[in-house]
């Protein structure tokens, strides 16, 4: 694109250089919300630390799975940074104990043929699985499209054998986190429900709007009144292709193999910082993200994205030189991935300690361009809400931010009891499940603007909330 | 990500699968806008037939300068797309004169240093850049931040030398169309300013909003009344470098050479395809994207995807089997980049034959989701248009697309005259600016679904002007 312009834009540039240069000297009374919201985007912008704050998360650490060594690492990474930073009151760690589960030994999967021999197969555990002991096992493959497909299907044909969920996710949906709430079913409760009716395992498509060889990974709940049974997950190539094998009735069986295993829990840590509010110190405003990720990829987009846009909030305040009436937190909770022990944890806590969080805002969907925020709130204070949060809309106008009520994170809903409001950024999620869970989740994934822009939402959010309340 | 979901989503896939069976059968007069915006924006994310033909328009033909034989070939190319695609009642071609520059040899910049010796830095010629000859020019440099500082160093000192344009573009913008606006004023025209003053070449920061190793060209205008010399583009990163050596007195002189030159003007073609209206078949609603790009990387966001945006527009109709009531015609225009023949012949003829284009809406902001789409009008019509493309912002809530007036493109804008409404599709713009004319404007960077977003946004807006007029 190329277009034609005056020669009047140095003047413009000058003047904006102005506006810049006076917005960032100390925050002025006078300063209406549209002022406000604009120096949080420039100042945003111009201190995009954050972005190297993810760079050294997901470099200097890496996947970062719950109880794992590195992802103690990655704790008392963020830890130092936080103090480094000079941007909180206080920085400390809250004990919680999490699962510890180990992906093993590289998972195997053989398709044995009718006439083209044995074919390997790329595959991942899905998280939390069970291993298939180290001789793997073998069993014919049935397809199905859903849960309630099993059922139908005669004992004796899956006694031993293999359920293969291959329901794609709905790619036709504008946001592709409604198609993989419509399709993850499959992976979280598809190995209990098989298991129900006597299979050995089950193989699940991975969940991802594209066709490729990507393996997702991500988790699994078993059902405690059902056995434990291997759960794998292969490319949506592969599954169209192991399809299409069993409609030609090319395939004879299938072997199957992994070492994974739960351990003990393990104790982990929730990482927070405090700024105190200078007017209401007993009125907690969140923003938080997840510091555990699977044990593929950096965990870049998921969730190394939230934290650091969680602790952009701070940064750009300090930069700002805006001291909050409200305390601020930043919890980098631990364990959203496989339990959300961080999660009911922080909560428990907060509900002991009788202490009000205000509002609760995540940041868990990628660091891509923010298209909007949306929230949730108690029922008895949800309308009230709304119209607080609509009254703010016009303000988000310049920066193509759409607020909505509807979702919020599965990190702060544990708090939903103490009735204050509840918030998700939502970025552009179109490329989000081209990376999500898998190895393709890495810092080269993320633009340092659109990043920024997100930490930029989460303190629009943070500064309206501190300034005017909520109600 | 993890969210935790009912074990009821396979009824609402099953629901979901119902909707999109009836929508895309025959299209019942009953439907409403809202209705038809879904079936477009599902319609468009079914058949992502577009994102195959920007594959083979960059794999197949690549960079297509204007008046280049690769840019006859993409011209026969899309021409064979479209009538092959069975979308268009008529293809054809419109005869235009374009302009031929080449840039020659490889570019040479040699920095002579008071302490290091002699430093290579890669460089490219500006888009109609005139050659320095074969051996090539040395001088010393100037740095200066805008146009005007030109006239207020002393002539003696200009004279045979070589003026730095450094000004970055101002990244604080959260438009970076804007900011690009801010900036490229040192590109264009930055030449025939210096010129004025006696300098034998200019060199240009890269117009990014990174700092990077990539060199960005682009095109420039010389005035008819100055001497035409020479101009290069070197990356941001080279640039810093540059300036901070010219602050430690470091730099002697700078030698550069290229032997980039203008032919004579050559034949070429504006690539038309048309559907007739079946009610209004004189009025024409356009839609279009230019097909020349720059000679360097793929012109896959630069404007293969606004090619294809608009090609999607008809294809989306087909397999809706939408039949417009105005005609529609989907516009290649050649020769946006440097110069603008495609688009001022497509509009003289236009005048000429009093083919009235009740709308003309432009892609040429590049393929990443769309974020919302500008519109202009001829001061005469503007507040009446104003009205009626307001009364359909609620419609386009659900895909985070919002209205505004201002800004159209640079293709359609010879057509103002005519008094229709004109148009710009808005995408997101944060990475653009890291590619824009660039040899990373390729392929690989184009994400098919926010491409195929796009035309969908297009085909929203041409379905609604057909159907509702714009008064």
């Amino acid at each position: 694109m190329h277009k034609f312009y005056s020669i009047h834009h140095s003047l413009i540039w000058v003047f904006i250089g102005l506006i810049s240069f006076f917005s960032l000297s100390q925050i002025s009374a006078q300063q209406t919300d549209e002022e406000m919201l604009s120096d949080i985007y420039k100042t945003a912008l111009q201190y995009p630390q954050p972005y190297e704050w993810l760079r050294s998360l997901t470099h200097d650490v890496g996947a970062r799975l719950s109880g794992s060594p590195e992802s103690l690492e990655a704790v008392q990474l963020m830890k130092s940074i936080m103090e480094e930073s000079g941007d909180y009151d206080r920085v400390f760690l809250q004990d919680i104990m999490v699962p510890r589960w180990e992906r093993g030994e590289k998972e195997t999967m053989r398709l044995h043929t009718r006439n083209s021999g044995t074919i390997n197969i790329n595959t991942l555990a899905i998280g939390n699985s069970e291993g298939t002991g180290t001789d793997g096992l073998k069993g014919k493959v049935i397809e199905v499209h859903s849960i309630d497909e099993v059922k139908n299907i005669p004992s004796e044909e899956i006694r031993g054998n293999i359920i293969f969920y291959n329901r794609p996710m709905d790619s036709l949906l504008i946001n592709t986190f409604a198609a993989y709430g419509g399709a993850a079913d499959q992976r979280v409760i598809g190995a209990s429900e098989a298991a129900k009716y006597g299979a050995a395992a089950v193989i699940v498509r991975s969940m991802t709007t594209r066709t490729s060889d990507i393996i997702h990974t991500g988790t699994l709940f078993y059902r405690p009144d059902d056995p434990k049974i291997p759960a794998f997950s292969i490319s949506t190539k592969d599954a169209n292709k192991l399809s299409a094998m069993l409609d030609n009735g090319e395939i004879e069986s299938v072997y199957l193999r992994n070492t994974s295993k739960m351990l003990d829990d393990t104790p982990s840590y929730n990482v927070i910082g405090e700024i105190k509010g200078s007017e209401f110190p007993d009125e907690v405003i969140l923003v938080g993200g997840h510091l555990d990720s699977w044990d593929v990829g950096q965990g870049a987009h998921d969730d190394g994205a939230g934290c650091v846009h969680s602790m952009g909030v701070p940064h750009i305040f300090s930069k700002m030189n805006y001291k909050p009436k409200r305390t601020i937190r930043v919890v980098l909770f631990m364990n959203e991935e496989n339990g959300s022990a961080g999660a009911k944890e922080y909560a428990r806590v907060a509900g002991e300690e009788d202490l009000f969080h205000l509002a609760a805002f995540e940041s868990d969907a990628g660091g891509f361009t923010p298209q909007g925020f949306g929230f949730d709130a108690h029922e008895d204070v949800k309308d009230d809400y709304l119209k607080k949060v609509r009254s703010w809309q016009d303000l988000f106008i310049p920066y193509d931010i759409s607020l909505r009520f509807g979702g919020s994170g599965a990190d702060v809903g544990p708090l939903k009891f103490q009735k204050g409001l509840l918030g998700g950024l939502r970025p552009d999620s179109n490329r989000y499940f081209d990376l999500h869970h898998s190895t393709e989740d890495t810092f080269d994934k993320v633009n340092p603007r659109e990043l920024m822009l997100g930490a930029a939402t989460m303190a629009a959010m943070v500064y309206l909330v501190d300034t005017h309340g909520i109600k």
